[in-house]
Parts: structure tokens; sequence; C-alpha cells
């Protein structure tokens, strides 16, 4: 008998970095999944304000967040850019594990999986004006506490590649090598 | 005896919708030119608020649009974006029928094309105010009057691929599907 | 009520050049549909052996032909490749009008179509050995007969544009200006 | 402290389909080491007779067989391909967890990982005329029995996708759907 | 005796266009160091408000200015990008000759070259906000003063290439051509 | 007045490795020109058998070769593929230095230059089984006698960077890093 992988689901973000909100969600997707993917978006990113980090170390700050909390019914996927939104649906598909839920408050998201039939539903909930990677970002840069906001494996990943002297470097960068 | 092609005409834009402002131009070159092209820029691009609709359902707006008015001595090509100017017009020429006149505003446009020794011409003048696709997409996201802006062509389309609602629910993102 | 599109079909081709057995498939498949798009595959390539001819030059050979035919029920759009298969029906779905039925002998667009739930129908029969691309592209090189292979507004465009010159000149290049 | 990730290692390959022969190196490499990675290469790829299987479909082989076996100290990390060998080893490094000894038998990549300055090691050996992802995909497509070649779950996820007809189907193809 | 090339060094830029801080940069690194290369970063870009040169043009300015201060222990390269940071510096060392040093006062070329190992060295001060590339397109947009700013050979190419109504043309552009 | 660039060449190649047939071509040129231009074609390419020196590399060895030749009229620029050939032309005007003269035996190029107007002129020759790229890159695997066919900066160049080794690594390689 084939596999159905009803139970299946999916969320997608860009985690720079993952933090207390990230992990809200995720926890909750995994215990209500059979299995959950989590697609790890603008992959080829990093070393920008917006985007500092590279996808390798956001695969460890997911993966070691996740082995903390005890959860392991899970993937991790880095998934490059395609921009070309009306095959970004069948782009992920390719990438990632199979899965039938979507779990996303994002509205193109919505829009995209939905005009492809999945079942897309609203994520948890959770005070996203702190746990933002925005925020977190901002404080780093600007030697404020940050840590409160993150997985304790999180900072320890950004201590171990030298993540706030790459912050604050490039904060006042225009984004662009010239 | 070799076609010279010295009638034949282009013109470019987004048409994100097709409106009536579009259409006026449109016809008045159809008239004055024995071929007109009309070429679909930015045809990968969709799903975002600058650009909602497929080159696919921007090449059914046009070619009913048209139909309904009576005029055939048209081609309609999408063209994908190529983002290195130098080499923008010989990527033009190669994807549509043969042209000598390009009828263009845009001051790009018309800076390549004349570099690469094309005859250009300023388009028709309507109300650029109200017809405007920005205006347009506008109005449909705010549940404004926006039908009387568009040939009726165009309405039906957009009715019929669930258009309004696109528009409405990917208005608020920003971009990304992340 | 929506429009269904239950009887526009599509037929990809690269059409280098468009010859007579092409036309056969065509003209079928015009009679037999309420609309038939007809899609240039390979688009960006020419000057080489294999792709002789730009898109623009195959899309003019195919409405010249057609409408020669008495034939008006069809869109003709040029698609660039995007070799990523698994999003490869996604973008010809955004690219041209609405389709439900595809025409291909090709095994990989049948199993492609197929996976992605459309309707795919064997192309008409025709004498595939004479009525072939490659086999027309040797002649010209060879200063054999070609033109009773293709329609005569076919034989008329490569004309106008020195095409048998083109195809000889290269066709001694090993498909790299370096 | 920081951690040095000396003992975390990488193996890459393509994977078409994960063999008992690719299964052998991983579970020798996951012993030695404190952390393995298993890069899923040309991750783009699918629905070729050189590469049928999308990178999500070998994603799920991967990680079946590996909990089958008991292992759970890896990652599986899937890497677009980035045809510029000399950012080559960046772009894999950017994408996966860290790692300083790299596995593999291929020249090309022991030269690109030699010049950028890690250890690399030749993998285990094995029969590798049998253990082959050519002759797997030759004897799916003549219907001769592979079954034994590749690990249990390996089996049952080409099942489940249909593989096997898939294989067969695009085994005389072109490699190009026009 | 291998080379070792410890006194080469590098200056990369956009150049749009050259000016005289540029100038006084270039001319003091390469009196310290025994060859210096001048990357032309974003070559591929032109015709826009930010980057109305081609890297032609921009290579001609270069190398003209140079040859009229006497200096000739210089390499020029254009370097196109490539958005993807952690291979960047990857990217730019397999385009130009070998170098150690490197001289920039942007915090992300810093921040790249110097995880990568190489030595990054502060570019001599000059006064920025006259000596500035949008400085300069502004006064030539407005037909203000902007010669004094440039070399001479600069001023000469810009007019060769009637650089200034191309600026003043596109200045109202959008940066699409559509 | 402004310049006219009448006597400014062009002379495009791979230079995997630079060799003396190369080297009389360019002499030649640069004695009949004002100024000539060397194109590095297929710059993003390297480290694999038929193009395994980076663009860098080759910029070394033509740079050295012709300041021994004493000659220094020249402009040296990589050219990256951009396999689209209705544009390539445009392609690499953007971004070499002017020019009106090309010199090149290879049929494309000579046919896409000459669709886009510019004077072709035939390389003059030289014994091309001997001196070829294809030879050396051969004898270099095969511990065969090379140096003799290159000029000696080149030699001492690929002696540099290791380039006999790598060269031997890689030619059991099937060119991919899979």
């Amino acid at each position: 008998m084939k596999h159905n992988y009803d139970n299946y689901s999916l969320v997608v973000g860009r985690f720079q970095p993952l933090h207390r909100g990230h992990m809200d969600v995720i926890c909750k997707c995994a215990e209500a999944s059979e299995h959950i993917t989590i697609g790890i978006g603008s992959a080829q990113c990093s070393h920008t304000p917006e985007n500092p980090f590279t996808s390798g170390e956001r695969y460890m700050m997911i993966n070691k967040a996740l082995r903390d909390e005890g959860i392991d019914n899970y993937s991790i996927v880095p998934i490059e850019d395609l921009n070309r939104y009306p095959v970004w649906v069948a782009h992920v598909v390719s990438l990632v594990p199979p899965f039938k839920i979507v779990y996303t408050n994002n509205p193109l998201t919505r829009r995209l999986f939905e005009e492809s039939g999945f079942e897309v539903r609203a994520s948890p909930l959770y005070n996203r004006e702190v746990f933002s990677g925005t925020e977190i970002r901002r404080r780093i840069a600007n030697d404020e506490e940050w840590r409160s906001l993150v997985p304790e494996a999180v900072a320890k990943v950004i201590d171990d590649i030298d993540g706030v002297n790459r912050i604050k470097q490039i904060s006042g960068s225009n984004d662009s090598p010239f």
C-alpha cells in the first residue's frame, strides 16, 4: 500500500536567525504532524544586514535546537530562491520530502500553495514584535540584549561563527560589495 | 524581392492589466502599421502586488480585447527580462517578428532602441493618471470601481481567474514567500 | 459563468524550421480544438546547427503558414528553456493561454504533463524520416532539395533572412564562438 | 570554547538512486565521524534518464534508509549545481553544516577540495560495476532484477512514486521536452 | 622558485564614472604595490541612472587615465556580479591575476575578504562628498559643472560616447524598460 | 573630434592555455592595429579537462607573454559565456573597449559579427595541429613534451600554479564533481 503522507507538513522561513517564535510554531507542528519539513528559504543569501547567516549556519541552528527539544520527526531542506512565483510551489515540491499541509501566515505563500491545491493552515500565533528576525538583528547590531529571544543552541552557533561581529560589521553596508 | 518590413511596429508594456489607455495606443498603431507586435514585458513575473497576472493571463487579455475590436494584423510575444540593458534590444529583436518602428514613452526604452538605430516614436497620449496599471490594481485591492478602466474582455479574464481575490490577498505581501 | 477551456489544446515543438509534418499536426489539432496554442520551444536558441533560427523568425514562419491555410483560432507563444523538469509544466502553464489537452509524441513531455494531471494525446502520425527538422537542415547545408518539405511561407521567410547561407556557414561550427 | 568540528565529514553524490554501495560508504563514514553530512548533488535535476528522481525523492530515500540502519548522526542537504568550479567548494561550504573531512573518489571533487585546503579521503571500496546508479537505472528500464542492489527503503520509495514507469517512459527520451 | 605575489594588490569599484578620488587611491596603491589589479564591479550593468556606463566604456576610462599618469604596473578586469556573497571572494579570485592585499573602505567587501583570509587595508582618504559617482551623475543630469571632478581622459570618453545625453535621457527613468 | 576607433581590433579565444599559435596571431594583429583587445572566452570555466585554467590564470599568461614581446597596445578582457547567440555580439561589445575589426577563423563567430555589421578578417594561419590547446593539454596529461609549444611566460605560470598536476588529476574526470 502506498504511503499517503496525509499528515506530513511543511514550514518555510528564512530563519535569520531561528528564534523562540519560530520554535513555538515548529514544536506545535511537529507534535501535530507525523513528519515536518522545515524549509530554509533564500538559502543562497548571507552576509547582508537582512540575511547575515549562510544556509549551512541556519541548518546548524535548527538542527541543534530541535535536538535539544527532543524532536526527531523532521527534515531540514535549504531552498534557493527561484524568482518565478508561478513555478515556485513546483520548485519547493521537487526539493523536499512529501507533504500535504503547509503552515504559514505569509499571504503570498498562502495564495501560491492554495492555487496549487495544498491545504494551508495559519501558523500558531506568538508575539511577533519581539520574536522577529529584524528585531534580533537590530539588537545584535546595537549591543542590546538578544540572547533571551533565541534558543540556547542558536546563541551558541552565533558565537561559534563570530556572528555578532559579522552583523555589526555589515550593518553599515549598503548590501553590495561595491 | 525581400520584404522590407518598413511599416512593422513594436509596442512593449507589462499590461498588469491591459487597460483602455493601452488599447488606445495599440489601436492607433495597428491602424498606422502594416503589422504590430505587442511585447508582454517581464513575462516571468506574476503573483506580486506590482505584477499580479501571469504572462499567459495577460496574453489572453490582449488577444480577446483586440479581437473584440476587429483588429487582426498583430502578433503577441511574451518577453522575459534579461537584466543586461546593453543586450536588451538584441534580446527583444531575437524573440519577435521583424519591426522597424518602436512606440514608447519610456526614456530607457527610447534610449536603448535609439542607440541600436531603430526609429522610436512617442506613444499617443492618454489620461495616464487614471488609465494606469498602478491605479487599477489599487482600486481592485480596495474594492473601488475599476471595470470602466479596462476593456470588457479584460474584466472577464480577471473574473475567470479569480483575479480580484488574488490581488486582494497578495496586496499585503512584501513580495517574498518568506 | 466561467469559461472552462475544455477544448483548448497545446502543441509544443522547436520548429527549426516549421515543416509540412508539423503543419499536418497543427491543422488537425486546430480543427479538433476550439483554440490551439503553438509553443515555440528553446526560444532562446539560434545560430547553431541544431537551432539555426531565432524565436522571432520561427514565429513569422508559423504565423504566415497558418494564415495561408486560413486557420485563425490559434496563439503562438515562445517558451524559453527552464532546465528544471519538475517545474517545467508550471513554467509552460504560466506563459501560455489556458489549455486542457496536450498533443505530443515526446515521452518526456508526455510524462511531465501526465504527472501534472493534463490529458495528453499522441500527435497524428506523419512521415517522420523525411518531414524532420534534422533532415531539412542537412539538405540545406548540402545544397539538396528542401523546399518541398516546408510550407511556401516558410521557404519565403528563410530566403528573406538569408537563412540558407546562415545554415551553411555555421554547419561546420562546434556550437561555440571560441 | 568553540566547537572545532574536526571530526565532521562530508559525502557528496547524486544518489540516482541511493544504492548499497553508497550505503556502505555512508555507514562506515558515519561510524568514523562525529557527524556526517550527505550532500545531494545536482539537486535541481530530475525526470531525465541520467537523473530520474527529484531531490525531494532522493532525500526520502536517504533519510529512510539511514533510519532503518539506526544511524542518526547525519544531516542531508540538497546542493544545486553551480557550474563554476573555482567557486564550487565555497558554494558547498555555505549550504551545509561545518565539516573538515571529505570522502570522495571523484578526481575533480578531490582536486577542488584539496585546492581549498580540506582533508580528502578516498571512499571505502565496493563493487562499483554492480553497485552503480547507471546499472540500476538500466536494469529498471529493461525489466531486469534491481531490487537487491538498493536498500529496502529505497525500493519502497521508488514504488510509492511510480518510479519504475517513470524511468521506462523517459528512457527513450533525448533529454529535452521538444 | 615560485612567485609569491606578496605585494600584488586589488582595488574594486564600480567606477560610474572613474573620478579623481578613485585616481588618488589607485595611484597611491600602484606606487606601494608591485602590481595592482583594478576590478570593475557590476560589469554587466549599464544604461541606468546608477550605472550609466558599460563595462567596456569604464575599461577605456581607467586605461586611458592611468596611461596619462604614466602608470603601467596594473591590470583591469571586469567582474560581473554573482549575488551569493559566500562565494563572491572565490569568484573574484578566479577572474583576476593573483593578489594578497585588498584596498577597500566598504564594510561588506572588508568582511568577505577577511573571512577568506586576505589582508585588507583601508583605502587612502579623499573628499568623498564631492568625489563621488553619485554627485558626478547628479551634476551631469542637471547641467552643472562636473569635468573638474574626473580625469581629463574620462571626460573625453564620456564625450565620445555621448554620455551626457545618455545620463540626461535615462535620469527620469525608473530603471526598467517597461 | 570624436575618436573613430577604425583601427581597433578584437581577437577572442579560450586560451587553455595561450600557445605560440595564438601569440603569432596576436603579434601580427597588434602590429597591424592601433589597439588590440584580447577577449578571454568562457571566462567562468576552469578545472575541467577542456578548460583547466581560470580566467585569472589565463589573464596572467597573456599579460606576461605580451610584455615579454614588448607589445603594449593591448587590453585583456575576460568574457563570461552568455549562451544566447543572437545577443552575444552585443554582450561582447558591452564588455570590451571599442573595436571595428574582428580576427577569427571560427565560423559561428564570423557569422555573428557579420550579421551585426562588423568587419571580420581571417586570422593569420599557423600549424593548427601542433599549436592547439587540445594537443597541449593531452601532452601535459601524458607527460609528453609540451613546453616548446607555449611562450616561456606561460610555462612559468603553469608551474607556479601547479598546473601540470591539476591537469593530470582531472584528466580522468567526467567533468562533474558528482
